[in-house]
């Protein structure tokens, strides 16, 4: 922590600070310039909030150094991680992963029918909702458990893994049977119990950004799952919520190398939700895969006009397959692959 | 819900959107202007996704009008509600009522200090945290149910009343004796499993709208809790997250008088929060009132300096009590009184 | 200036960080850290910039100390400044003085109408557009010169001073004759050759934030200002883009007390373009009374429905009157009168 | 235009808004749905303020239908605009066209060793400025018309056109002999008198988006441009600002299939600007690329170490050859070849 004092800022008031400083526990390094005096502080805990020197008299700044999470930067591991979900898919490796399927499981039918054929095009595990968080109370709020085993058996079918989303701790030890991946939307990126208990449990996680998060919160709750012990976590820009409304949100590519630098986790994104507009999924699925992502998360539905959710930015299955063969050109550039 | 067609649209596509609109239950009506045809589509679900229309060919752009929510609506009452959480204390009356405290409950001698103090200058709802959503896993997390019956006992003593935070529906019964309204935080306001936990509860309800939060969406949250049958809802704005980074939030007064105009509920506001800042606390205090706010939370420590958490926001005793007078010279101005 | 290393960094980094800044001009000062090596950099120019350091191998992070404008900031002229801008009309100073007036100058029956109302209650400066920045260049562009003439005219009747927008470097020797105060919209907040050629001017000018600027960018336009030798610049808050979108900016009040303590210059808030709607206009005036400005600007018309531009933010004679009788209860609670 | 009149408006307040409309010359059209009145007004003038409906007792909202926009939207021009800069340069055509080169120029020896190289891999446009709008008044302002000659014959030499930034109305004429394109930067994208002077101009407009500016502002400046019949305008998506502060902006990658949609203007990525570090201009180059940009505008520099301004962003001689081999890969996926 560096603290930078006023330009006017007294003897009296520079000594105060130190003490303070000294009291909580920091080694001091004092340096004084030309204008300001600046005060390095040593040994400050994660916990610690600096605006509580921020607001003593004379001060006019105080600057964290450290990094508040550890098990998630890069620097704990530089050589970045691979996280594997099942036989041969693994996140971060040399392949691309694409997971896909519906918003919403609907019925078997439903699932069986987009299985079958994302498969063929290249996807890796199958998505879909059994519980979906509805903005409204008066939404369709999903299948539940009879969902889950819906997705577990249609995966089964065609060799695909399982990803989908729990929203609240209760859920886990139902769904584990039913899962190769736990998803945590945006709206829950900081429910802490929700984290914690994700901690304890031995399966993949995948996080998505919250849509006010900044990419720091992101790699916080990425440690809250770490900190437990479950080191299998994989991240998802999504979208954040911008003055643009004419896409739903705003799909931050740029958070991609942002993050390649800062963790060593591997990152993903969601067009879908980054657009909300079927037609605006294929340029920004381009756009994150050249910008060095490491998957994909994407809705498909074989028929979107009635999907029971979220039909509007589902791709149609030759929508999809369209852009599987654009990403197999890409790829190469950023020295990837696709299935 | 009304679709506007291109300006191009042939009639073969017009014809479809109307075939589309009919097979999906809705009443249709059709306007031909000069340029556009405009098709009105009566009888909307609350949870049509409009873009499966949008999406059809030839249509240029389709407008919701329902609002989707109902209870919130100030249609649904709108001589406005009046929140009352104990004998005498409503939200929504003539009287301005303030929550002050502690961000979270630290030992019996703090809470004992300091709710003495905030009760002399006028506070009528202690506040405190026992469990504490913290973005760092290695922060202080709060003291648990023994910090919600030293809470208890020092409002008794005094009477106050109390509120303090929620994070998982498992801790309502547990709380409930303790607490005479429930927060939900910010980062919880789209937890729906909370939400609707907290429906079939008769306990007052206070919903501070999230960070990137519309106000239509904290209204739709509120329409979760009041869908229950728990009508005892009271709104609270703490500020939004943009570009400007010099407080920690944008503290959005104007949601105030925009709250008032669009839904029944109180609303009051959280500066602290809102700013992040002890010395910003008074002026957005003070503008919040004189905008219209039907109350305050505010934080407030005997020992700002030593709180384990979030000092750097929380007024001293001494500056609690001149807000509060200032507070009196500015309420009647807008029709109120402080207490 | 302050540089962070990496944990991870080399002494050989380290060793070439440092052989750079001090080729670049830099007295260089080296604390090491258990994790970090830290270098204080002192002596940097105004417009260095830091990000030429960021880049280099094995550095983390680059910090800036110094504030990047003087003459605005409050270090400068710690007692705050009063501008006046005609006899006994100061911002700054013990009373609030408000600007009222049309968002265009119509006619003169117009101008003249509402400048006889606003100076009965209270008005010190009648505002008014001639030069008119359209988003559509089909709207009303503004009568010109025959505006300012209009404006001039029926300020002096009344004993009013005047204010109106300047667009271009060009408009300024034009505009001299007729104005009080030259104001700088939003949109031109960093158009530079119009902000230096005010700088030679001797007349006030109020220079309004941009719908993007952060504060700090606000006050490095002043300075801008300042630089060329005119000290009399007053600011104002008139609202900033963010997601919510109910109102048409985020009217942001508590950058009213933060500029109160960067800053010497007078700060007040416009309310009309801060919301865009008249039913807004008057909670968010009292709040930025209650949170500290020095002054108001308020579109006012006698007949907003039939206002050539933005009547629908206009408050009416009689609206205007309240608001201004509210005032004078709220600005004692701040230390302030109203006229 | 259409009118939603409230559930409880009478119908009084109903024959009111009518008249109204009549009164301002609007063809109305009523609808009475079971909840709501909804009036169709046909005939609106692109300078109408809706917000004068929207105020009228009983109405809850207006929704405009018509875009703001003609010259720019895509139904005028529906196969596309091909804006030809010089012989065999042309944005909106198969070739994707990258103007490259220094932020500002600083020396005959610079901007000839710069341009010698860039040509070598692929651009077709030197860029450099000569005016710079900086943030700070004690920053490098440019070398003024020195620079533009001295980018004339280094350009010249090469077989490069010229890209350069006009600040002012009084310096177009100036400029003319040496530009192939003027470049309106973010800053001016509402100054419409610059707007204005170009739309007289008959050279190519390269229109960049302001920082806080939505889609349809920047189409509504083009309009601006186009109005005055320069139809030759490129559009230039540079970032939005954004809570995310680690990029200095968050470039809106989906801006480009978004205007492609709206617009037949072509539209070209900034990712220099849009990231504001070197190390980030590649990814989101690419991504640019990748999501359908018609071109790319990249800073360059060949000693990014020792430039005058923005060398943190700006790629070195080998990594702007390495970014246009990845393009070379990427361009088939999105039909596009690289010069």
């Amino acid at each position: 922590m560096v603290v930078v004092m006023e330009e006017q800022a007294s003897e009296a008031q520079i000594q105060h600070v130190m003490a303070r400083l000294l009291a909580l526990g920091f080694d001091v390094h004092r340096s004084t310039g030309v204008k300001h005096t600046v005060l390095g502080a040593v040994g400050v805990q994660p916990d610690f909030d600096h605006r509580q020197i921020e607001l003593l008299s004379g001060v006019r700044e105080v600057i964290r150094i450290t990094e508040p999470y550890k098990l998630a930067s890069r620097a704990w591991r530089p050589e970045g991680s691979v996280v594997e979900v099942g036989p041969g898919v693994r996140f971060g490796g040399e392949e691309l992963v694409v997971a896909a399927g519906p918003c919403a499981v609907e019925s078997a039918e439903q699932i069986e029918t987009i299985a079958e054929r994302v498969v063929q095009h290249g996807a890796r595990l199958l998505r879909g909702g059994a519980f979906k968080p509805r903005t409204s109370p008066y939404s369709f709020q999903g299948l539940g458990e009879t969902g889950l085993r819906l997705l577990r058996e249609a995966a089964d079918r065609h060799g695909l893994l399982v990803v989908s989303e729990v929203m609240d701790p209760s859920q886990i030890p139902m769904m584990l049977p039913y899962v190769d991946m736990l998803q945590v939307g945006a709206r829950n990126m900081q429910n802490y119990n929700l984290l914690r208990a994700l901690g304890t449990v031995r399966k993949p996680v995948l996080l998505k950004r919250g849509l006010a998060a900044t990419i720091e919160e992101l790699l916080l709750s990425a440690e809250y799952i770490m900190a437990g012990g479950n080191y299998h976590v994989v991240l998802c820009e999504r979208g954040i919520r911008t003055f643009e409304s004419y896409t739903r949100n705003t799909l931050d590519i740029a958070a991609i190398p942002v993050i390649k630098k800062l963790s060593h986790l591997p990152i993903i994104a969601d067009p879908s939700h980054g657009t909300g507009r079927r037609d605006k999924v294929p340029p920004m699925a381009r756009a994150a895969v050249a910008a060095g992502a490491d998957g994909l998360l994407i809705e498909v539905h074989h028929d979107p006009d009635r999907a029971l959710s979220d039909g509007a930015q589902s791709l149609t299955i030759e929508q999809f397959a369209k852009l599987m063969n654009e990403l197999r050109i890409i790829a190469p550039a950023v020295g990837r692959r696709v299935g």
